[in-house]
């Protein structure tokens, strides 16, 4: 046994129990009874305490120490465990529990803060959860920005300035199309009422039709959906409404696409740092992808149409077309998880640009909801109505998560640079999509970049599947493409 | 803090650890998709690892040696983790992990044996499993009776010899029953198609009925029923068979009285020693209690059989009487697990005795079948026809779970002290069952018995609650005044 493979044994057995407890969390959001809450927060520490220990194990700075790589999959093994190493051993055990102790605490107060629209009663364990997270940042950045050093536990290489840089070429082009597509007449929106079951068939339906593997997963139903695992077992969660199937039929076809990722990963790499999605952005670019540029597009949804007809019959929209602009309606709208695929990147943006200004200490938490509402009007041109519509409607940041939310709009980007590479290697694909079929576009996606998991850096393994290095330009120009012919521009 | 503490905030981290792998074994036969088994191995495998580690942990040694019992729960706590740590510290590591993995490869080899009816293709595995128990069974035993230490492990304090002279009192009657019964004309059996969600809307009612409480636990499907988890967390699962719907109604009772066991023990003790059953024998108690004694009394089966005519319809059984017969039939059979009341306890004691010859040398592995089918014959009157209706039907020797199989008839006989006391407490109670009111008779046992968890030893614990130490003649009693009646005798 060489330094690398005891590594890798031990490493094994983590990833093996970190699957566990992601397999609780999802146990949590469809199968625990209410009663349950509070043993299972015990037994959720005792899980996180287990999978600390471990990732802070000094054996494994000693292994580290020797390990040789002997090709490209090891080498990839040992950066990723060598990050997460150093990461996790900057940040005092004193800290990791505070900080785990009162992110739970946090949630809580977040979620009764929103429902009673009371933002004052949120902001002290928001301070409470900022200053910690900084503490942690500082802890790990040394002397590079705090903001960096988070951003880069949900995407490794990426920084507060290429993002800036990211969102600034967006921008212009993204403002100026919103406004363009608002001055149109609106497409009418879904009317009626949808039944749950003929919802969670079609459903079914779609998750299979991308590609999603029930052998080695399974469909739930979650207040929120998600996806859950890695390997061979990858579970999905949707919901139902009944005036909205869109709603559920885009959760499946989102979580597919996540779960996809995992499912697609090599076995060789399963239960290997490598066995699993390699950031949240290039995660994002894959769920984004399968929801938008292939489900939303004009050749799928002229297949969904008929299968909407055949499980719900007339539903009182007249043809394909019609569909279309209604699957893809934009509209003006308060929340960032209802925004259309247009308007989706604006309210990221807005939150990028207010949680770098609170890690780096230029915005007050006092002063974070007039700061949230004034940026909302010059956005989007109209006021923010209630908190819920507002500052306390997402739940990241009282989970400590800043950093995360910029990487929803580099999965979009990503996507968009597959989109072009996808569509140039499958000229015809619009064929397959109007019969439902998406395979050669999920094998397609599968063979250039999912089965590689945590192979390559984000950049590299978005640069290797798509031929170009991540830039604007693709998304941008299939949004104008798409937005302009469905509203006449 | 004092040593007690430090030893029981640990002690309760492993409690929860613990809870977190018995899910996971739930979500294994309830959840899991089929395509997951080789990764869920690697899970189970950590979990045991990691569990293995915390009972051995040296600081658990000293932790016992400094501690102190201030009241009897500290002196009750103290006790069950002394005895866990001396047990799995005898037991040398290199041992315990090889027993993991053999016996996870024999369930294996004894499915396939058992689907193929080739007894000589389990034997070889079976010797394995069995010289590693022995081994361990010594290791733990020094110069005691190596069966002993197996059985310690399911039924703290029980022992070879106090079994076997309780199957000696219980042997002569059963048989002298059995063959009265036998002698007599059969009642007809349940005839007809039952359908799945007509037995499951029933069987969510008989739980209910029987006080499991579902804001701490669910329901679902499973191929082999069981209960599974403590505190807060107690799941249950049932199966349907459409020709035979007692088989859902009764596993539903039977597991239940599993699950209201630990579902009833004081919270105080929740995620310690004392939160959870205190033996196999005892939980058995509970199981069989709500199954036999209560579910399958004359007054309940009369309010049963109005449930199933609503449900059902009729269904061709003429009235309460003729029901209460059809619920209670006795006839010949191979299996265990379907057998009725009167005969499964010399099912239980046929393995017993072959069990306790294997363990102590005087059977061969090699002469087991033929062992197993005289005595067959011997207990049964006729013969063995196939190995599957034989040696290679139950699943606990392949898992290497010698010892466990007399907790069964250990919890018949405390069934039977327990009702004897609970009937005495509550004269009345027919009146009840005949109303399908068990929250009198349910109220008693959590009162006397099921509060307690694990705050007595397991004789400690039937007495308290029965009022006399555990004996064999109220099960006798019960058994002959309630089949005699039955069949006429």
């Amino acid at each position: 046994m060489t330094a690398y493979d005891d590594l890798m044994l031990f490493q094994r057995e983590t990833e093996a129990l970190s699957q566990v407890a992601g397999r609780l969390g999802w146990d949590q959001e469809t199968m625990m009874p209410d009663g349950a809450a509070p043993q299972r927060a015990e037994e959720h520490g005792a899980m996180a305490n287990i999978l600390h220990a471990r990732r802070v194990d000094p054996r494994v700075g000693d292994w580290l120490a020797k390990a040789e790589a002997v090709d490209d999959v090891a080498a990839a093994n040992l950066r990723h465990i060598r990050r997460s190493f150093e990461r996790t051993t900057k940040v005092p055990a004193r800290l990791a529990a505070e900080l785990a102790q009162t992110t739970s605490l946090a949630h809580r107060v977040w979620a009764k803060a929103r429902a009673a629209e009371d933002v004052a009663a949120f902001l002290p364990m928001l301070q409470k959860v900022l200053d910690l997270r900084r503490e942690e940042a500082a802890a790990i950045a040394g002397n590079t920005d705090p903001y960096d050093a988070l951003l880069d536990d949900y995407e490794p290489g990426a920084t507060g300035a290429s993002l800036s840089a990211m969102f600034a070429a967006l921008r212009p082009r993204l403002v100026a199309l919103r406004e363009a597509v608002l001055d149109q007449p609106q497409p009418a929106p879904l009317q009626g009422q949808f039944d749950e079951a003929g919802q969670l068939a079609l459903s079914q339906k779609l998750a299979q039709a991308f590609g999603y593997n029930l052998d080695n997963g399974r469909i739930d139903k979650a207040v929120h959906p998600f996806s859950a695992g890695s390997g061979l077992d990858v579970r999905i969660t949707t919901r139902t409404n009944p005036a909205d199937p869109f709603n559920c039929f885009y959760s499946t076809i989102h979580e597919v696409g996540h779960a996809a990722y995992e499912q697609g990963i090599d076995h060789a790499h399963l239960l290997t740092p490598l066995g699993a999605g390699v950031s949240m952005g290039v995660h994002e670019s894959q769920s984004r992808i399968y929801e938008n540029q292939l489900g939303r597009s004009r050749a799928f949804t002229g297949w969904l149409y008929g299968q909407m007809r055949d499980q719900f019959g007339d539903f009182g929209v007249a043809d394909e077309d019609a569909f279309y602009a209604c699957v893809n309606r934009v509209t003006d709208g308060f929340i960032r998880t209802e925004a259309d695929e247009l308007q989706y990147n604006l309210h990221v943006l807005l939150r990028f640009d207010l949680e770098r200004a609170l890690i780096s200490g230029d915005l007050a938490v006092s002063d974070l909801e007039a700061a949230w509402n004034d940026r909302f009007v010059a956005d989007f041109g109209f006021a923010v109505d209630k908190p819920s519509n507002g500052v306390l409607q997402d739940v990241h940041w009282s989970e400590g998560l800043f950093g995360y939310f910029p990487t929803y709009t580099l999965g979009n980007v990503y996507a968009g640079c597959l989109h072009q590479a996808l569509r140039s290697a499958l000229p015809d694909l619009d064929d397959d999509l109007a019969r439902g079929d998406t395979s050669r576009a999920t094998g397609w996606l599968r063979a250039n970049l999912q089965q590689y998991g945590g192979l390559r850096t984000p950049v590299e393994t978005i640069t290797h599947a798509a031929g170009i290095v991540p830039q604007e330009a693709p998304l941008l120009d299939y949004l104008e493409a798409k937005f302009s012919a469905i509203y006449g521009i």
